[in-house]
């Protein structure tokens, strides 16, 4: 087998069989195919595609690329959950209680934050003391316990889809489904989860910034877990506005212990049921989603998640007194406050230029060696669609720098008031199974 | 700038400018662009093309990474001619001492063969003591003297093209027009010609298999030379058969001289005469066409052409001696007979396996570090189209091995005969300005 034809029988349309995409997967993890042949190669994935087999097998000759984690010792179905990453997305903290709660085992691997969406570990690690390192015991013992561990992603996992991203990353070759389904796909399973629930976000803050591409990639997903027996889901749920009010570190986990008290944004809170009430009915404790959602909003009321996430900060060496009293979490030294200058309507905040705008002040990484400070961020007070009145604030700007002119002018752009009534917008497009 | 951006501005479809194919072919031949990046944009680039401008200016940036040859100490319009490569074409042998013997000066450099074609250098070297190196001094006094010398490629001229299409060979990136047009033109213009003819060859022993591919490959140099002030001439000319009745180093030229004599095949005589008075017009040594035709014709059958030939070999040190006795020139130790099986018509020979046959006689290379053997070859008796009876011989193997097996099978294969009266195949399909 030559590299160069297989190249060249993608490029000319043909599909490649599971042995030729297997000989490429080790050659590159191995290092007798070079970087050059991989980018044409994924150049010419992006103009001709892949089918749904030729991805599984991509996905799985990612996963044989290096480690896989052996969750067997764990009682039950294991759900993990992914976001494919939004500004203000603080689901997986309040999700993972909720449904350690009523019984799923929840043995989740989270990543850091990079550009302008956080990520769950830098989120958990504005908690003073929280360990995102476990012993692999540890770990296996807490989900027995507590039905919630969570730990930052380590080993070896899919080292042939590290390499290859990285590859893409600088080749313009990112952009391409089934690419991308077989990167995130490739790490779940090697994360050693039975079930998985996808939320694909789309929009302006989104990766995939249309509703069509957001959901061919949901489907490249679900496809991929169909061909490999794992059961996944996909729901595809709006990014053209921050997920709800709150952006960067441990302000989002202030939001995350609101919801979990019962008195969070309303979408927020239907968003995580709905995400919770999927990961429950694949995990085979409720029969159904409608059933799921109910109990599960009982239980969320109860306060008895909270009481789990508690555990888990506790189980994780965090300190369990800024949960219940989150306002011990980091605090900024400044709060600036974004006024609306005219009446009307929110008609749009641009998700990704909040990101950014919180980024700017630090609460997210431009290059993967920036240090991160938690307690920076912004706290929008109007979402789209709410009325407001000049000289009503629109925002406030949680900064360690008495200036944050950079952060402010973004901010101040990316929000928008119209004259016209605004629909709200919606909150689930699409849901793939 | 930044490459990235480059290639996926060219994978979206937009045109490259002059300052972006500047900074992308400076920053590969100095290295600072990888390889991995120039075969994700050479793969973005077959399936986007490039617009006339584009390859231009990616011709003039192949240019100038290296050096180009001044060939203004030689007097009058300097016209190189170029073949794309075919199965037998022995026309440089012939076309250069015949536009020389009418006045235009001929410096041309010419390669090696590898594959399938063979290469004009190989052919000449065929004769005992002709060198290929001449110092600068030598060449330019042989052009203004004899009006004709012919060097190897060497130097360093377009390093970028040559590294590219090592690049392009091993990433299933070698088939893009563009890239194919820019290629072949950054060399023939670091060669210093003031105007090419373009012999590009069209159909089953030529790199272009159809016609409009050779057809769309002639548009684009032509539509370079043009850009660049360089008068252009391309012909499509066809490779179905091989050109001629000889295959094999001195074999070829033995029928060179059999032409210059005014006694060669009338095809391969019409092809060089035509080639011939496009070189001559572009040269101004007559006024039209039609005119250079008629006068070459006769030229050539005054044994003129041949006269300058001879003087071009005894000046670059080869034996005069053979070019008046060709039968002196190296002569293989068998002859094999490939004879008719059946009555019928020649339906089709298959110049790429004639050509593969009598490189495993030892004629052609297969790695650019094989050596080869002048006196191998092969001889047609027959072509598309001649009527042919059982027990007739059809082409002679002139073999050192007594039984070259691999070759023969590989021959008879490539001979086909049929029952229906065939028509002979056209020349020149096409001449683009």
């Amino acid at each position: 087998m030559r590299m160069v034809d297989l190249i060249q029988k993608k490029r000319d349309g043909h599909a490649l069989s599971e042995a030729e995409i297997n000989f490429i997967i080790e050659g590159y993890t191995q290092g007798t195919i070079p970087d050059y042949q991989l980018s044409a190669l994924a150049m010419a994935i992006y103009f001709q595609g892949m089918n749904s087999k030729e991805t599984s097998h991509l996905t799985m000759a990612m996963v044989k690329s290096g480690d896989t984690i052996d969750l067997s010792p764990i009682k039950g179905i294991k759900v993990d959950k992914h976001s494919t990453g939004g500004v203000g997305d603080k689901t997986s903290l309040i999700v993972a209680p909720l449904v350690a709660t009523v019984g799923v085992p929840v043995a989740k691997m989270s990543g850091r934050g990079l550009g302008h969406t956080g990520g769950t570990i830098d989120k958990l690690e504005s908690i003073d003391g929280f360990r995102t390192e476990l012993s692999a015991e540890e770990f296996i013992r807490n989900v027995n316990e507590i039905k919630l561990a969570l730990v930052g992603q380590s080993g070896n996992l899919a080292p042939a889809d590290k390499k290859l991203y990285a590859l893409r990353d600088v080749t313009a070759t990112v952009n391409s489904i089934p690419l991308i389904a077989s990167s995130i796909m490739s790490k779940k399973l090697a994360s050693g989860a039975d079930a998985i629930v996808l939320d694909v976000k789309t929009g302006s803050g989104a990766f995939m910034k249309d509703l069509e591409d957001a959901r061919a990639l949901a489907k490249a997903m679900v496809s991929i877990g169909k061909e490999l027996k794992r059961q996944t889901i996909a729901l595809i749920t709006d990014m053209n506005q921050p997920l709800g009010y709150e952006v960067g570190n441990a302000n989002e986990v202030r939001e995350a212990i609101e919801v979990l008290r019962g008195e969070g944004e309303a979408g927020l809170t239907t968003l995580c049921l709905t995400i919770a009430a999927h990961m429950t009915v694949a995990g085979k404790i409720y029969p159904n989603f409608d059933s799921a959602y109910a109990e599960l909003d009982k239980v969320l009321r109860s306060g008895q998640a909270l009481e789990t996430f508690k555990r888990f900060v506790e189980a994780q060496g965090g300190n369990p007194d800024q949960i219940d009293h989150p306002e011990r979490l980091p605090q900024s030294t400044y709060h600036l406050e974004l006024e609306a200058e005219e009446d009307g309507f929110i008609s749009k905040i641009d998700a990704e230029a909040v990101g950014v705008a919180a980024m700017l002040l630090g609460a997210g990484r431009t290059t993967k060696d920036d240090t991160i400070d938690h307690a920076v961020g912004i706290t929008l007070r109007k979402k789209v669609g709410d009325p407001v009145q000049k000289g009503e604030v629109l925002a406030v700007l949680h900064s360690n720098d008495e200036e944050p002119t950079g952060s402010l002018e973004r901010l101040k752009r990316a929000i928008s008031i119209g004259q016209e009534k605004v629909n709200k917008l919606p909150l689930i497009y699409d849901v793939i199974h």
